[in-house]
């Protein structure tokens, strides 16, 4: 049997505060949509289908890429009338599944279990107990547990009232019997709207089978709609990224102080301490340590080596057995080869640092080809910038350069070769050879220190 | 009628371990006694009463702008005995509140609300229901649910301990009433001490109805007492924070990892990533981001700047669309103009950064007007300090300063100049034209690097 | 009556998914069969025996050195096998308490406790009341309250499954006894295992009495199977740490963002803000703040010193009423005396750093002896390596360095020195005179800025 996912994407989210429509609002650096769409895809749909309304062209701009039939939802109806917008292109023999884009932590899993539980013929719901189930709709069921309408909180009676188990408005029915159950909504109610959830109540008056799914846990149904929601949701959704890394063998020092806003692969026995935050695609091998209060961005590091706290890395890949940090800032297009050095306050970009290579404090190297065992001293800035282009820097293998140098270039360092400290090199320094600029250190006799300036002269 | 508020601000706070009394600790960066001020301040009170005792001087001190009636109480011999020496400045028809100096956490609207339940001529008793009473004395209510008394926890019978609403020492009565009770307390008790709680039974007594307000959450009558319980109070205080500013529509990543220890706006869209610390008055536009571990004291960020993480900035202000950090650290007087970028590794201080203008690597810009779109390499200093006095350095519009360039204050770099790398500059730079000071680039033949030496000659 | 205690280390943890065995897995950086022998040493027992298996070289690798009976135990066959392995070396009069190298919180008292209950030929149990127990052998007691056996999870009955007292594992007896209950062991399980569990039964049917202590919370006897239990313990491990450091009155800005991973002495009214790192052996005295994100490594700060946040610390000594930091970095032998400063951006490293001196900006102070009054401008880089040999630099007391100097060590600023900025300094600079190595500064009349490369050239 065929499998339609509708998702309503349509509200605007006012009590977010923003002018990004709320199913754009982002849960680890994805939009709340992009989550939903991503769960139902797990279930290999014949066709995605996403209603939306408020901010329908940045909703398109943002996420248009998407294998997804959008559905333009013009007024705002409520959920039976944006279901509705989408049936059209869903044939009557087609199961059709509801999601919502401002749930985006139901797992697959469980929109799974509740696709099979629709099986001949029923409406499946899925359901969730909740400590306080106060505000939400209860889950009326009959003497034999079967499911047999919804009533809102308002309308509860005391006894009613004690029902733990909600309704998520997650549902999922024959496409035949929810375009007839559809057809037959009114918008007699305070909110003058069309329910979804009506739906329920007319499955119960045709004799169609309603059975209830349960959600694992109240997280995975909650929705979406102001700030502190959003809050909760992230840390939800970081704990979940987090102890799925766990059970694969990662050491987190804390996982509630953990961010992974993309995606992580580690190699075993690689530890990561308090307060990182990962961004985009990161991959970690065997024995990889992440001190403190690092970032990395889109990167690669390699077995063993060790990442010290206050390092932020982005797009650049980190050899084996290396040590970076603490302090060091590596920028796209950085590439360190094995157990090179970068140290504290050094800024690397477009630069491959080869094997053994040191850069160990205080340092700009841009654009620059650095090669193997080569030392670059505290405070060395490659001049990569004339104000109008970029020009590279080639250091080779074993050169070594002294403090506080300046490489104008472009300009080659050779092999071997040495520039002694303090000096701004505009021209190829030979191989094996000292190279050297500097001015002849003088000591003036008669020369009297600055005073304090009195106030009444300032 | 009138209303007066007494503080009871006289405990030592021994359990605290600290020189500082104990209604000077800090909580979110304000001294305990002060929140209970402001929270008092809310109800617009005829006067505010605060009695110390402990650390009197100190108090007075670090408070004593406060328009409050300062009164000493110079024997601790209990809660009435201390509101009693406040008594003889509060006329007879007055309503008078009793708050503490060490329960900050309590809401203006729950002060409001028990005010307004003492009228009447009526006690009305702040009580609060516990999950665990067990400690506090419990609240006992008749038939008709009217309070009749409270009994202390070791006094409590079986079922008496089973009474989960509490007393929390907060309350309110007439001036008149509260004086001739007060003065008929007695001090036959374990601690030899006047308590204020007895008034409730001598209410009764009298005749008096007692009624009771609940508190919202334990939390706000919570008293504090040690450093753990500071701690508490300190994570509850953010957390209220954070909720509040998220209600307004900030988006913060982790509201459990954020600091805000004094005042914070923020406009549209504006995103604050975990564990950054807010200090003193801070302005955030629309559309601002601050990145993850960033320390913010003081300062203005206008619209759509972006903060990178671990940045520091005080007494600072930023102007829209700038990109600072990461790793940068504003210091006290620096004016950031529009899309101006302030780099890794960059501190400034008592500098305007002009419109557009750059700093990106390694950089001390102090005591400096710099221009617009005036570009400075990575690792120039300016030298401001001569050991006595500062100086003033000026870099003109469209100037461009090569890598690691001293500029010797006072000095001018005039509009449109190029100053080369590695220079030091003493004198000023004409606009437009290259100026330069630098060695002459030589290469030793002859030369052999050092050698390491043997243990044996170290 | 002598005291054995045999601690049980031979899983091999393979949930851990680790090469390291379960037993070494940090906690606080110390290997959790650590913490278990020192638990175990605080009650002073005759001898420690502790069983290993998997992994056995590397256990013995990391904590041979720890005075315990290091005994192998060849095949996995249970816990009671593993105990029985131990039996040979403890004499029939001791009393043997067994604890496990995967449950590293179980606290002293409690322990303490356990062995006092034992007293009089009696088995001791430890049992803990869990809020939930599935999973866990329940405690079944007959209407005396005296324990009569342990049912395991999957054979209890309906009822028993509502006991919420559950064996922990941890047990004391008589060595006479325990051997004797040991050898009588069947292994007719699912898992052909010997279970220390199924002494107790024996117990009972010897008539030996058997009684219960309870642990204190659920935390302390949890055993550690998986990366998520082991990060759980970690967090309970830091907060115990965290409540008890709180109690001497230590402040901390937030006791869940605070990680001790060896031991700190903090004096009277010192602070440390949110995210800071300790390690090693740390000593802070009487009224020092630490600002967020610092991590200290094995250093010692003396009284009235500000560290400020992003600050890095090791292996170093800071004298009192100094300012630290921000974004500083001391490297192992720094030694500061009182009120230096340490600015931004600065890394020093085998340095001693005298009374009042600054270095306040962008500069690297490696193998230096810095006097007192000394002012190291921004940017001033020690030249202490020559590529194969490290070298000394001495500052003499009120020297004034100008920004960017390079100082070639070995090399002498002499007491009351002034170095001009950007001097590359390789001779010794005499006392009290201005001493300088500048190039010429001067203006290129003709000369054009370099101009964008268009595409088409590039």
């Amino acid at each position: 049997m065929s499998l339609h996912i509708v998702i309503l994407a349509a509200g605007q989210g006012k009590r977010m505060n923003s002018a990004l429509p709320k199913v754009l609002q982002p849960l680890g650096d994805r939009p709340l949509l992009k989550h939903v769409v991503e769960a139902a895809q797990t279930l290999d749909p014949d066709r995605i289908h996403v209603v939306y309304g408020h901010g329908g062209e940045a909703v398109q701009s943002a996420l248009g890429y998407l294998d997804v039939n959008w559905v333009h939802q013009a007024e705002q109806l409520g959920t039976g009338h944006a279901v509705a917008q989408a049936m059209d292109a869903i044939p009557d023999d087609a199961r059709v599944l509801v999601l919502y884009g401002d749930v985006p932590l139901v797992r697959a899993a469980t929109l799974s279990h509740l696709v099979t539980a629709a099986g001949g013929d029923k409406l499946a719901l899925l359901t969730v107990v909740l400590d306080n189930p106060a505000g939400y709709g209860r889950v009326l069921r009959n003497d034999d547990n079967r499911v047999v309408g919804i009533v809102e909180d308002k309308d509860a009676n005391r006894e009613q009232r004690h029902i733990q188990e909600t309704n998520t408005g997650l549902l999922c029915a024959q496409a035949r019997h929810l375009r007839d159950w559809l057809a037959r909504l009114t918008n007699t109610n305070a909110q003058g709207e069309y329910y979804l959830t009506d739906c329920i109540a007319l499955a119960a008056v045709d004799g169609v089978p309603v059975v209830a799914g349960q959600a694992g846990t109240a997280a995975e149904t909650q929705g979406i709609n102001n700030k502190l929601d959003l809050s909760r949701a992230e840390r939800l959704y970081q704990r979940r990224q987090a102890e799925t890394l766990m059970a694969q063998g990662l050491t987190l020092r804390d996982p509630d102080r953990f961010d992974l806003r993309g995606s992580l692969r580690a190699g075993r026995d690689t530890t990561i301490d308090v307060n990182v935050v990962i961004e985009g695609e990161v991959v970690l091998g065997d024995g990889v340590t992440i001190g403190p209060n690092c970032v990395l961005r889109h990167c690669t590091i390699e077995d063993h080596t060790q990442i010290a706290s206050h390092t932020v890395i982005e797009h650049a890949t980190v050899g084996a057995r290396c040590q970076i940090g603490p302090f060091a800032r590596l920028r796209p297009d950085t590439r360190v080869a094995d157990r090179a050095k970068i140290g504290n306050f050094v800024e690397t970009k477009k630069t491959d640092v080869g094997e053994g290579s040191k850069i160990n404090h205080l340092s700009y190297v841009g654009d620059t080809r650095v090669g193997r065992d080569v030392n670059i001293g505290a405070g060395v800035i490659t001049c990569n910038y004339d104000g109008a282009n970029k020009h590279v820097t080639r250091i080779g293998d074993g050169a070594f350069i002294g403090s506080d140098c300046q490489l104008v270039a472009p300009v080659t360092v050779e092999r071997g070769a040495t520039v002694g400290a303090g000096t701004t090199l505009t021209r190829n320094a030979p191989a094996d050879k000292l190279t050297v600029g500097r001015a002849r250190q003088t000591t003036i006799d008669g020369w009297q220190r600055p005073k304090k300036h009195t106030p009444g002269h300032q």
